[in-house]
């Protein structure tokens, strides 16, 4: 079936159809690659016209039916691989997605609380919606989906069975998809307090519309599941805490006392109404400001710790700020190590898509070394299996979480 | 204190000197390079005689000394760093260290069943001691702890209050060293029986000294419980099984049913013990054979799994032998990718060193693509936190576990 609000033509030998280069690589989309870039498409006036978020065929140079695609021709982007079969858009084929993507968490998860759909690598892309028990949030940061957004909350709703659904539009891919910047409650109400999550017997409270709208990183889960095992009867530090993922994680995991360091006040005040409502904001305590100030400081007052945990923002969001990021996490690296008790454990992230696990190591590597410390490694920690990752896509694997003990 | 059995002079100032040669890498040293060639070293004569196993100081070309080495004049790595201080390595010294490895087990697993001492990672180079509640064994696998073989069984047994010491002469590694291939008892008794450990639910069977000697892998622990996640209800095939690593996880995470495929009787009769101990043996079938002609003629019986793992041994155990272990990845993720059934998860393992993860990933593709399937990666799992990893070592990360949807 087909809805009005769908973009799809309700008939694929209607749809608009591109076409790709002879240089093209079809083989690549024949097996898996997820996205089509203008030049290596004709970009004639016709392709050029089509409105954001259509869905059309994907054909190769000889006219062979490749893909159906989503189309924005005002994006670096302009096809979305959205099935390699030549199907309708509309309810059936959502509804299949969403079930196939609830059917894996269901299995990881005991509670309903992940990421239900992770983009391209759900099948739906340049979608995030996360699910906080019987509230879903939708990020649609790609034309498509946006246009869609009425079919896809009906869809997401009768398959999830939640009774709140939210339109986040805060993703930095809806400009470059040219769509509006407008935060809606699309279905029910939008929670009035935050939300408590239980993860690794940690409770964490996630602020879903609230002024400051701090949300929450399930990506982290398994590492922080890591760090608490390492954490009994242990002093922690947790750098960068923002809601306190890795130290109410801690706390959870029997720390004898931790220290919950961010910029933001709002994000601390979340942590600790996270350890209060734990029973444990006795062992629980933060401080606001500046990361590598706070290290700093820290570091003149002898400080140390048996676990030291900095899990900053992407240094190095893109390859031109690589060379930047690493420097910055070299400088992170030798600040924490140097606030590590002798035989205790460092826990270093990094969130940026352009720093590979191995430019990563390399630099935390560096900065251990420069404060003096030896450090093997212990784990290596991604994203958990609810944001899982298209191998065609080299930049899925964003996450690293380095656990060395010094 | 030093006793008889020990290679230490007894006083670091009468110990023999290695000198690096001046075009060697001091600084790679200090910053924990464990390892020293032939060709970094002045080899003179007085080096050449020195015994296997003695303990030397190491200098610089400029006569500062650099650290405690262990010597082999007759291997590839002529010293092994045991210490970046000039130390004594004698009871006091072992007892740290393995006081040390001690303490990260303790905080990961609640039963004394694990890799206790991973080589160069825990400060013992070259030397393996695995954990089976009351009995370790240990792979002393250089020369400096075969010398010192009577000292270290002591102090393990001390420290970690095991009854039971066993000497595992098998490592590849005691060729190259020189060393004997005896199995020895060295303190208490060997089990008269295969001994159950229980992980992630499951009750291996672990033959420490009978005739097949098939023992236990403690590295894929946190891969079988990935695996155990996503088998509730589900049908599994654990080809390559070993003692039934993967399969016997599955059955604790609640399979429907389990076949486990391997070479070994011996190893298949273990996993059938473990099902019985396990009271799933209703649920639990094996089939000896070669792996790859099993997965051809399931794959010629239209059989499918909702689970499919391959945990095969080393294909690529050298740089020599890397693009004929990859063309056998690649060929096993074809064979095993047949068999998945429709949204279900393939698992694909290597323990190559030569064969790193991009090399590994990509050979899975390629097999899973030639079987006409595409591939969601969904958790990337290496050894477990009890083989810590020295970064100086690239072959430190040898084991991947790939875990796929289809």
């Amino acid at each position: 079936m087909t809805t009005s609000a769908s973009p799809d033509s309700g008939s694929a030998s209607h749809r608009p159809v591109l076409r790709l280069l002879p240089k093209a690589n079809a083989r690549a989309i024949r097996r898996g690659a997820p996205w089509v870039f203008e030049n290596e498409l004709v970009m004639d006036r016709r392709t050029r016209g089509i409105a954001p978020g259509t869905i059309a065929t994907l054909e190769d140079h000889e006219r062979t039916p490749l893909a159906t695609v989503a189309v924005n021709p005002g994006s670096k982007i302009v096809a979305r691989v959205l099935d390699r079969e030549i199907v309708e858009i509309g309810t059936e084929w959502l509804r299949a997605k969403v079930a196939k993507a609830l059917s894996l968490r269901e299995r990881l998860y005991d509670a309903p609380f992940y990421r239900l759909i992770h983009a391209e690598a759900d099948g739906f892309p340049g979608v995030i919606v996360d699910r906080f028990g019987d509230t879903l949030v939708v990020q649609p940061n790609a034309a498509w989906a946006d246009a869609l957004l009425p079919v896809l909350t009906e869809v997401l709703a009768e398959v999830t069975g939640c009774a709140n659904v939210l339109k986040n539009a805060s993703g930095r891919g809806r400009v470059l998809e040219g769509l509006d910047d407008a935060d809606v409650v699309l279905m029910g109400a939008a929670p009035e307090a935050p939300v408590p999550v239980v993860m690794n017997g940690a409770t964490y409270m996630a602020d879903l519309t609230g002024g400051q709208k701090t949300g929450l990183f399930y990506d982290q889960r398994d590492n922080h599941a890591f760090a608490a095992k390492l954490s009994a009867d242990a002093s922690v530090i947790d750098v960068f805490s923002h809601v306190g993922g890795f130290g109410l994680a801690a706390l959870a995991g029997g720390a004898r006392e931790v220290l919950c360091v961010d910029g933001s006040a709002p994000a601390l005040d979340l942590a600790r109404a996270g350890a209060d409502a734990m029973g444990v904001a006795d062992r629980f305590a933060t401080r606001q400001g500046d990361a590598f100030d706070t290290l700093t400081a820290l570091q003149e007052d002898d400080a140390r710790y048996d676990v030291v945990v900095c899990d900053p923002p992407a240094f190095a969001p893109s390859k031109q700020a690589l060379d930047k990021g690493l420097r910055a996490y070299e400088r992170i690296a030798r600040l924490a190590a140097a606030l590590v008790a002798e035989d205790g454990y460092l826990v270093l992230c990094s969130c940026s898509h352009a720093a590979d696990m191995t430019a990563f190591t390399g630099a935390c590597l560096r900065g251990i070394g420069r404060a003096g410390r030896r450090a093997v490694l212990i784990h290596t920690g991604q994203a958990g299996a609810d944001h899982p990752f298209l191998p065609q896509l080299a930049e899925s694997g964003y996450l690293k979480a380095l656990f060395f003990r010094l």
